[in-house]
């Protein structure tokens, strides 16, 4: 497979070009260094060992992960520390947790005394210590404890037996596009995280303050406070990612290649993947339906999918042939990378990496 | 496993109820057979071969897959025939193609003389015939040949080598609900199938005439000269059919297990299944914005999904605790069942069976 030109793959595949995905890493790296950010990437996005291995070669204090099994997966790099970014819920998870920190160190962000006891009981019990990020509300609204209430969940953390305060956490997943709105909006999680973090310091030692997305990424400095970020889809980029503002189309490391596999229905080509290879998201950052953006074709729009057809409108299809290679920019590059058992990492037109994509599927 | 209570999995989990599922399973077998119908069921719901074997065993001609990657799965059936309902495009693909014709029968449904093209070549080279179906447009306008052109292509396939003409072929998948519309659209497809039948039959041999999806299925003998169905979602069954107006909630065996995570947020209960357990997708049948349907919270919406987070609306979400198990019925049970690596068969409240999803993934 090594050495196989990119156009000999079989379609529909997720192809990564290595020079721009490098200096994705790079930047990132180099942006955390430069204003004291502990950087934490959230490994969601590759779902690939060796990449958390690269991450942490460049200087990351550890690794991200949205469930139990990224974290037994994740144990493949070598990393020294992995944050849970997601609540660990019942007494067979936390085991598998606890096995996992047997030996590095492990953290988990939550937002309730329920989360916190269940945890507690489980590290007493093996006689260990977890460490926990308590997580307030930021204005995404989803999970975290509002912040009015976050003194007594801390209090509770800080006194629970196996628990060991290390800090707290928010996502400001609302910020979805740079513009006036997240100005405002940044400067307004900024201001609560000030009165958060000027109230919990009279009585706890808050070491870390993790924050920190994809769109938000390179603005992280301007949140007082804040000493970690763990973005994900910076690696590869997307095009959710360019309609947030944060980077360009020239900054998308990942494709997907397809096949035309029908012309028959005029103004309309179709592709051979759909919703089981871009995932059915649309974009996060704009009110318009589509599930991707056609290389070399500005007006072609991917307008609808079915399992595995990918529906493009098209002026004129009388260009296009059955057979022929389209590649598309998808809109979410996790979702998609997390439907494929691998990916290729190619470099001047020639496959140089195939990686497995080991903590695929694991939702629990 | 085998044994386990169905409230000790781990969640998120794909839960299929046995009893419903089989009398899925009989009902469509005995529709077919009441209707000397040929059924050849299209796996690309479950994605199990073992389940591919139950319905070989209730009478089933043959299966249906989309991809290749799913024909060499499903060869572990034990079927002794096999429908590839989507062109095979490239040389690579067409020699898997041929591998797996080598101990059963293999058809194709194909819409392009470039695919019947690719497909001879191959079939020629290997001293081979694969069958084809010729795929029309009844009406839904994804892929499929014009009906006026359709003699053409059924020509150029009737003289390529290598292939062996079976008959036709179309996806009646614009009949999204069975209301009165449904009714033109089924009585505008027979009109449209019986032209075409009898200008093809005056001059070539048109065996099979294959048809049906599941939300028309039981009104598939209203297609005159339609003498094959190949429906998927029936054997679970998803919200989509329900909205179809084709089951019941009583005929849905699959269920989503989750736990919830967060409460924090008032007015709003946090799950831990999002897009990688449930897949985006919207309700076909619906303007409606929701993801599943919670069992005995009928006021609950599961309104947004990120990768990992179901967030679901409900009045008062006073009544729900962090660690709480809630059961979703998922909008689409063909692209969840896509996610996961495993699902549970379930009776009297014990795990039964535990299949993995071979053929999950296979989109090449």
């Amino acid at each position: 497979m090594i050495g196989t030109p990119v156009e000999d793959l079989e379609t529909p595949a997720i192809v990564i070009d290595l020079d721009i995905m490098e200096r994705n890493l790079e930047a990132a790296a180099s942006y955390a260094r430069q204003h004291s950010l502990r950087l934490r990437p959230h490994t969601k996005t590759h779902k690939i060992p060796a990449l958390g291995k690269r991450q942490l070669d460049l200087g990351a204090a550890g690794l991200t992960v949205a469930k139990v099994g990224e974290a037994e997966v994740m144990t493949r790099s070598g990393t020294p520390d992995l944050l849970v970014a997601f609540p660990v819920i019942g007494a067979s998870k936390v085991a598998r947790l606890l096995a996992v920190a047997r030996e590095r160190n492990v953290t988990v962000s939550l937002d309730s005394i329920e989360a916190a006891n269940g945890l507690s009981e489980g590290a007493v019990a093996a006689g260990m210590e977890i460490g926990v990020l308590a997580e307030f509300d930021a204005g995404l609204h989803r999970v975290g404890i509002r912040p009015e209430l976050l003194f007594e969940l801390v209090e509770a953390i800080d006194r629970l037996p196996g628990l060991r305060l290390e800090g707290i956490a928010f996502y400001p997943g609302h910020i979805k596009k740079l513009d006036e709105t997240a100005s405002q909006e940044i400067a307004e999680a900024g201001r609560l995280l000030d009165q958060v973090l000027n109230r919990l310091r009279e009585r706890f030692p808050i070491g870390i303050v993790s924050g920190g997305s994809t769109p938000a990424l390179w603005r992280s400095h301007e949140f007082p406070g804040l000493n970690e970020i763990r973005p994900g889809t910076y690696i590869f980029n997307d095009l959710n990612t360019v309609l947030s503002g944060a980077c360009t189309f020239e900054d998308c490391a990942a494709r997907i290649h397809t096949t035309i596999i029908s012309t028959a229905v005029p103004g309309q080509i179709v592709l051979d993947g759909g919703s089981k290879t871009f995932s059915s998201d649309r974009p996060s950052a704009a009110d318009e339906v589509i599930y991707g953006q056609l290389d070399g074709y500005p007006d072609a729009k991917l307008f609808r999918l079915n399992e595995e057809h990918g529906w493009v409108r098209i002026p004129d299809n009388s260009q296009f042939r059955v057979g022929q290679r389209i590649t598309v920019l998808p809109v979410h590059i996790c979702v998609a990378v997390n439907l494929q058992d691998q990916v290729y990492g190619v470099r001047g037109g020639r496959v140089e990496e195939v990686w497995r994509v080991e903590a695929r599927g694991k939702v629990q």
